[in-house]
């Protein structure tokens, strides 16, 4: 760490007062730390289950008036949100590495994300189409409609701390929905200044747009909880892990709410014998390593064909080995640290256990420990097994990147194939052939799929979520929008008659 | 009753013998019996556990190779299926008619209705369209395409006992799918019916069809629940009760499985003082007598304006009097029976709940008690109320219609959106403001949603559903197969290079 | 006119400094005259053959590499044009009413026009949607994709001097085409001053806009069927009169280029018995004396019921006489200057027409004629008719509103559809069965048709344009960016066999 | 020729009258001829201005009713077609064969496409899908529908003789248009035939299909300039060569009538290196001979690395010299007869000028001349060529096949492209680069563009068409179904107020 850099809490405050964040508690409060070096940055309060209920009952009164509000209109304060986050682009990013250890790159990467959400949602806000549809009755007509939907309930993640929200409470808002927004109990100032720079798109944007349009709830697993069980919530958009999936979703469905899950992912790779091995390299290096390992997309599991599996892993090791890691706010360091202890714990221990499996291991030494004895720098490791294990089923999110060789190609799809999980998945080939076929009914599971492409990394334009215990979800472009809105079929009879469907008769 | 038809049990004997049903047991099964008269139509053995698992067993096996079966060629199964359907109309309708005792017509129209989804499905066969999507990134190609998604659950109610199959199955085998149909415990003639013309078109249809593509599993919730906690089905479309939908979502939920739910609805008519009252009568009585008040789209409130409620309510109370009811096969037959004593008896109660309540009530006499005493046959009821009532808000599956009167338009579609259920509704109105107005934004909040037409009658172009407690699943047309279909985002690298989206640098 | 303006000279040369409009000439040129008082704003050079052709030959160059830029990318363009419109918008609305006589709210909302349409245009960028399509082949991947078309002309007139400019060039841009524009003779300044914000745009875009992007020909009927003849430009899009369409769309059509055209409206007003007289008479008057009744949407023959005929055209007379009429820019004005002579004398020949016809006429006198003899500012004319006469049939670019009563619904629609032309249309009433009528299959055959709103003022969400006469093109939202772009059907095999559709053998 | 055959002539009237076609004239009339020996089949008599003016008019009259039918029910009409066509594909092909010369397998391909058409049809008759838009003012609702157009005029060319009007016919009577056909003057019998049988299908549909909604104009080039005039016919569809539809389109653009041009092909293929050369050659050969080279999607040019150019043009001259030529009708012949006598002197005139050109030729032997002294039978013929010449930018409708080698992939694109015809195109590669980089932005420029196929036997879901001179029309699947409707944008205000669009004030 060459060059000399704020520290963490100065860094910190400085930004949080130039992007106006109020709500800070005093020190009595929860203690947010900084993965950088387990300082604190600030202290926040919790919201208790009376706040809780306010901020619910608001967003309901929210609804009831912005619904009313034409969605091009309601575009537009998109489009000033939009404008605040180019404006405060570099100060968000710089928070985001502050809060969550990402390098600077990708900080401005995932601001960047915003910004592209908005532009799209300021587009969509006119093209929030139903359908005419032809009536088989004469003189009948008949539509479908999409109308707004309620208070949408944004539960997101450390990992991607202001996207996720972006995602969700950009078409939220363009669909005529109000916004409750929980982040990870670990993030919790990003999300202050989001809606601190939303307080500003909404003080240019006028009257329209009702008190408690859009809030943010600060708290842990109970918070949610009681966000998933309120019936005044129509849709709960939530991202986390599999096992908090898993306990949320019946809970929403219970009470026949919508669910929007974006869970684990343990996403592969499979590299044929015509891929371009440096860019494989490259790409493999990015998804593996990229924010120490810790996106949904990360690139977890490599399957190699057995003719140049050793080349391949022997290529991944070298560039894990001298991968610059360090403060994620100085320049050239591409490896930031881990969120915190447990997640190293989790680390350490799939790691023990790829040993008694039989892997040969790379890598996975912790670094800076003597400067960041409370910050938890990992060497990205390589495990090399003759063929998948069982725990290579389950997701570790943290840098572990475990090797397989294949002889066939099928049979290597059917290993990517062969885990509970269902995000993204690649191929590295540049074989027709092979390409289509991963990308066809019989080859990839996955809700992601890409071709001479890393798992990770997605545009917005496309849907973004994956199948099976990644649980379903789509989020950002194509039609996701649909989900944050209510569909509905009419027919309007003006024709003096009054025909039946199907041929009915029923003649008084 | 005055022409002299067979015996129900002669004549579903009849007709299973022409349709080669086979699959029945002799007498020490299950016995089914007609609504008609209360007596035994047939005799059929429930599947046990080990048989159920046999049959997922099939189906997921199936899965593997009809997925690989192009869509259009899967389409002209499906339209195989129409031509048998069309062969066998009268025997199945009649069949219906037998099992759940709708009137001729109603049979008839529910056959029409799978015939109707036949041929859109075959359309559907060749657009199942997924997307194209401009990259961010240059030399690079996106896409969005919809692959086959697993077997099916296909749980269904007895008052549509081969419609909502159909709504279902051809959608799903069109889309890749096997299809596992649990009938109701009531109505499983028809569905062994319908599988033995599924059968035919599969005979024609030749070797692509694999074994296990379609069956039946005969049972009571138990057989539900099974099929709603299996892994292997990642789609469970079920239609039934608010409160079997309860029960079942959370368990599909639980496992990451996708639900479509078509429960209970309470569906109003909003009367206004514009309104042609001759085809608001005709819409009225047909919506709340067809059926005998058992379908989910049956009108069961009626909101009236109160300058001309009292001419309403004695029209409806006129028209409900005088409805011919009988055997439903009979000619001219406009009433037929409940399906069964619990069904009455729920009747009954909610009378005497409306009563209580301060209604006024006409109708609701048990008809023909002497000639069938094991069949329920009821005269239409009538509930005068001066405002809605806590009992409104619950649905009876039988024909009551409650009627209260309002002053401002504003008032009736809040009456309207005031109960938990939310499949369909409509207004009667010659008003553009009142009728735009019921369909916009802040008007009816259900699913289903009619301009001078009555609440029941859905063409199968439309998406079919509701929301809230009606469990917010969308069958039949529109984009309702995406349901059936996996959802797949590729990005395809032709380039060379490896730009990252959002303009990330991880330069090695 | 009782506030002191400046010159309109003086006011166009500070408006166009700011706008560091460039291509000015020196008193030798082409002069450009303001119908506000008929003064010279400014002198411009017009294109011989030598420039145009190199404005071609830039633009095709251009092409090559502009395809080639990701369509996000494009729309960061015009996202960045948006932006600079934003800043302009006071002056460029302020140019667009000294060059083409547009009252100051108009030519606001023109260029909020522009601005509306490079937001659409953005968030398009990411939407230019084609399809995957299942394949009737096993291993066959079917898609459509639609990519760059290749230069556009865009030929304007006067009346929406910059936003129909917009309205293709935003599309275009983001589709992957280079634009050429020529606008009307008439109005050569704005579409300078649009170019310069353009170039601002440009710059901040940096290389990857190339040279040749955009570009201005200035000139006559000359310039534009040089355009309409060049094979190098695959598309012309042109708004005009009729006579200008059916001379330019054969020459397209010879060399198999497409057009779009956007010709003459002569709308129609349908005021029924049950419509709000009070709402109807705000929208005639907006219609057909907004922009001086020449905007190509202007109301020009209003039908209404004979029972209300009288009351509806004696309420309009008196609005007519009371319209505030002068400088454009003064406050309060509603009704600015005729473009030119040619346009007051085509007005004079139809009142004398209609005259002849047997109306009865109130208004169309020449007023100001003393302050501004060089300028036309007329009363807005009403024509008394029991009948439609050959003369209707006719569209005269002025505000003349002829008023003829109907007595069937039917017949006053058969009237609306009794002339050449079809772009607008519109019916004042509350009946559902009237409103649903008129936008039913056998209602308006216009490209648009409202209720209970004027025929003018559509928004840019939807698709704009006409039938029959109006030359058929669309502009603007829906899916009008196709008609930029070519379609492909791609099909790739990647089963290894060699299967042909249609099941055809042919077995070597 | 090993098995006896009927003569041609006793062929078709055993078809024709098994088929019930009617309108054959005695000997007075225009003799058709065969080309598989140039006897004569039938005599037609040829309509003249009067009756094709009675069939125009009775189109228009059927037009007023027929867009009142509901379009799930005109669907009706053609899968009612569908099932005739199922029933009668034999005779139908068979006539095919005879009239035109195709093998007898082509001819059961191009009726199983007008099936496929007719099944696709069907299902679009509830998705003639237009859109609901949100609207920028409250209390407003906007829609696109799409609304029957009009009469259409298919004029067919005698190469697919029945299945062009199909793909045109379907699509139009399904969007409530009446067809006018007018089949080339060389294949009148297959047309009468076609009509037939839409005729018993007109007759098992009953009385809601109006008299006049589709008939046959017997005729040549006057009949269909007579078409392209006339007003009442807003859409000509017309297949055949760029000639004509320059002829045409200025005609039709003049009135403001809408063309679909499908023109010229002249189609090339890439062969790379990475091809499979056994999948390459098969493709080649039937895309280059099938149906004798006469196919519109027939290869014309192939496009070879300079590493396999000798070796797949040694290949493919083999696989000429070897095809079995004969009676198409005939098992087992691959080869069947050039139309006519202008068919075979064009053949050999482009390859006089070939060889002139430095081409070495093989194959192009007249075959049979002694048997069939009036028919044509040629070898198929290969014209290697050091680089493209002039000459192969001309389409020769016939089995000419010229071979260039190219050295870069781009250079083999830019040739591909360097013609002014733009139907169709296709690469042989099994490189992910190549293959994705032919189908995007820079790469074919055609309406279609395969990988791995031959460019001819396109499925009937995807949209088919081409660019440049092939005249930009596109026929059968995608939403090539909007060309046969006409598109309304409409606004509803159900609001009691005025808000203009784009914010513009003018309060009176």
């Amino acid at each position: 760490m060459s060059k000399p850099l704020p520290s963490p809490a100065d860094h910190a405050r400085e930004i949080l007062a130039r992007l106006g964040v109020t709500g800070l508690s005093a020190d009595g409060g929860t203690a947010v730390r900084t993965p950088i070096d387990g300082s604190t940055l600030a202290h926040v309060a919790f919201d208790d289950a009376k706040a809780i209920e306010a901020k619910v009952a608001g967003a309901a009164r929210a609804f009831r008036s912005w619904r009313c509000v034409p969605a091009p209109r309601r575009g537009e304060l998109v489009r000033l949100l939009g404008e605040e986050l180019r404006s405060a682009k570099a100060d968000l990013s710089a928070l985001v590495t502050l809060e969550a250890g990402k390098i600077a790159s990708e900080g401005a990467g995932e601001v960047q994300e915003m910004i592209d959400i908005c532009d799209f949602a300021v587009g969509l806000s006119r093209q929030l189409h139903g359908l005419t549809i032809a009536s088989e009755r004469p003189g009948h007509a008949m539509r479908e409609t999409w109308h707004p939907l309620g208070p949408v309930a944004v539960i997101s993640a450390f990992n991607f701390p202001v996207a996720v929200w972006a995602w969700n409470a950009c078409l939220a808002l363009v669909c005529g929905d109000p916004v409750i927004w929980k982040p990870s109990e670990k993030t919790p100032l990003t999300a202050l200044a989001t809606q601190a720079l939303l307080d500003r798109a909404l003080a240019r944007f006028g009257d329209e747009a009702p008190a408690g349009l859009s809030c943010v709830v600060l708290g842990g697993r109970d918070a949610g909880e009681r966000l998933a069980r309120d019936p005044r919530i129509p849709l709960v958009s939530a991202t986390g892990s599999t096992r908090m999936g898993k306990a949320l979703a019946p809970v929403v469905a219970e009470r026949f709410g919508r669910s929007i899950l974006e869970l684990g992912g343990n996403n592969a790779m499979i590299v044929t014998p015509s891929a371009d091995l440096s860019l494989a390299l490259r790409a493999i290096v990015f998804s593996a390593a990229g924010t120490a390992g810790q996106r949904c997309t990360s690139l977890r599991r490599l399957i190699v064909h057995e003719s140049v599996v050793d080349k391949v892993a022997d290529a991944v090791e070298a560039a894990f080995a001298r991968l610059p890691a360090g403060d994620p706010r100085q320049d050239g360091v591409l490896l930031g640290p881990l969120v915190d202890r447990a997640s190293y714990e989790a680390f350490v221990h799939a790691l023990d256990q790829a040993r008694a499996d039989g892997a040969a291991v790379t890598g996975g030494e912790r670094l800076n420990e003597t400067e960041a004895p409370e910050a938890f720098y990992v060497r990205p490791a390589l495990a090399r097994l003759p063929a998948p294990t069982a725990g290579m089923a389950r997701e570790t999110f943290a840098p572990i990147l475990y090797v397989v060789p294949y002889a066939e190609f099928d049979d290597a799809v059917a290993m990517q194939n062969d885990v509970p999980q269902g995000l993204s998945s690649c191929v590295m080939t540049n074989d027709v052939r092979e390409a289509e076929g991963f990308l066809g009914p019989w080859g990839s599971d996955c809700g992601i799929a890409n071709v001479n492409i890393g798992p990770s990394g997605a545009e917005i334009g496309g849907a973004f979520g994956g199948e099976k215990e990644t649980g379903g979800g789509r989020e950002s472009g194509s039609d996701a929008w649909k989900q944050y809105m209510r569909r509905q079929t009419a027919t309007v009879n003006y024709s003096g008659a009054l025909p039946l469907a199907q041929g009915v008769r029923f003649d008084l």
